[in-house]
């Protein structure tokens, strides 16, 4: 397998293997829900990788864009972590990327965070435009990708959308779009005990057992450097390895059918723990 | 590992190996909100295994004795199988049962049914009583004990008690008692993928990972003969194999922390689909 880690691909062909290898940025990907009140702890671990740089701020998911940045400003900037700039972007539609001027907006950008909504707005509305270049640009200079709930779920190559939460997976219910691809052959799942959603996880890994399938619950984020990331947050962090499946249904069983599928591996891993991406193997603390 | 069906043991010093790997009855494991409009597929097949017996209904977990029985006598009266007999048991405490005339109650008893409610309240009421002698000798004969929810949760060694739903597990969050015994080695959930209990089955798991946590979806049932089980209903049955755990934090960590566990296997069964519980694998339709 190559590397988990890896940035999107850009017509310039760019040596695939070796970025994927050294992946220069960082991905926070959390479960939705961070703390807000508390210790704050995924948020400011968001703050200390903007250093002295710009944290853009992209509302495009949610719907009521005019409520969640102000809520974001006050919050980064009552954390105690001297935030250089605050920098809110919220696209309608793609057409609106041109007529921004993303150079300047993006000038000692160190931090791109991704708030919560609907997936499909963030995917429909950013996919392919130039703002995503820049986005990549951030990453690809050593910055931080972030986002939270459907802000976690579009970093992955394939995303869910939709899917019954809290009952167990038929083999219709397809859900899936293409994501942002900030890492490949992984799908993410956000508020993921709290909504009961490993059935249409593990829906996603009998499609296709060779994609790793990351369920993050609420108040709960992984950090991504280079081929491993570590949990931070309260709650649990829930990894679907279905390299040694050995039977699944999906693809014989009739659409209304409850998918079965045997010889899944779990892990459930909770904060400063680490997993390994490339061996596919969590770490215990030591 | 001896077999995992096995029947309760009395001061008689049964062969207790021989009967382990020879039961002669049968297992219905329901997990809770079995069909009752629909085609009643499995209060059919609960109906079946009673022939020309009677069926025994035990209403001790439940705080409305005089809805729930009414409503399953009417149930099996109209499933289109000639049920001979119905009879129904509601004991408040342990000592009501000394004045039943359980000769006579239990003579020609082919099936022993447990409704939902509390499986504490079950469990304490009825756990060490003459009565569950009767009932384990149904058992032994060849009969049936079938259960439903808090009725299903009692067959197991170790039964699940309280626990958070739909979330991640705390390593303080003890949630065990002693259950009925049916089965050996086994913890059974039920109402799973419905209420998110992943997580309570996982917390036992890793307590010990050499028992098999089987996790039961609403309308969906398993029924346990000799050393398999197959699977009934519209959902699906979540095993949880712990045998290859490599680690958890359930020992080390302080109470309120999230609970983590390594390398479980888990399996995800489909009607009709069938598991060998010597082998603790999962066999594929073919």
């Amino acid at each position: 397998m190559a590397s988990v880690v890896k940035k999107h691909l850009n017509n310039k062909s760019e040596a695939r293997h070796v970025k994927a290898i050294n992946p220069q940025g960082t991905l926070i990907i959390i479960g939705g829900k961070e703390d807000k009140h508390g210790e704050k702890k995924i948020l400011k671990e968001i703050a200390r990788r903007a250093g002295k740089g710009k944290i853009i701020i992209i509302t495009s998911a949610s719907d009521l864009p005019h409520e969640v940045w102000p809520e974001y400003k006050e919050l980064f900037k009552g954390l105690g972590i001297a935030v250089k700039q605050l920098h809110h972007l919220h696209i309608n539609q793609p057409e609106e990327v041109r007529r921004l001027q993303l150079n300047k907006i993006f000038a000692g950008a160190k931090v791109v965070f991704f708030t919560g909504g609907d997936q499909l707005k963030l995917s429909s509305k950013l996919g392919g435009t130039l703002l995503m270049d820049y986005v990549l640009d951030v990453y690809k200079a050593g910055g931080t990708l972030a986002g939270t709930s459907a802000g976690a779920s579009v970093m992955g190559e394939i995303m869910l959308v939709g899917g019954g939460d809290s009952d167990s997976h038929k083999v219709g219910n397809w859900m899936m779009a293409p994501g942002m691809r900030f890492m490949e052959s992984i799908i993410i799942d956000q508020h993921f005990a709290q909504r009961g959603r490993i059935g249409r996880l593990l829906g996603a890994i009998a499609l296709n057992p060779g994609v790793l399938g990351i369920g993050i619950d609420e108040g709960t984020a992984v950090i991504v450097e280079n081929d491993h990331f570590t949990i931070i947050g309260e709650n649990a962090v829930y990894i679907l390895d279905g390299r040694g499946v050995t039977y699944s249904n999906i693809s014989e069983a009739s659409a209304d059918q409850t998918m079965s599928i045997h010889d899944v591996r779990l892990h459930v891993l909770a904060e400063n723990e680490v997993f390994d991406l490339k061996r596919r193997k969590s770490i215990s603390k030591s």
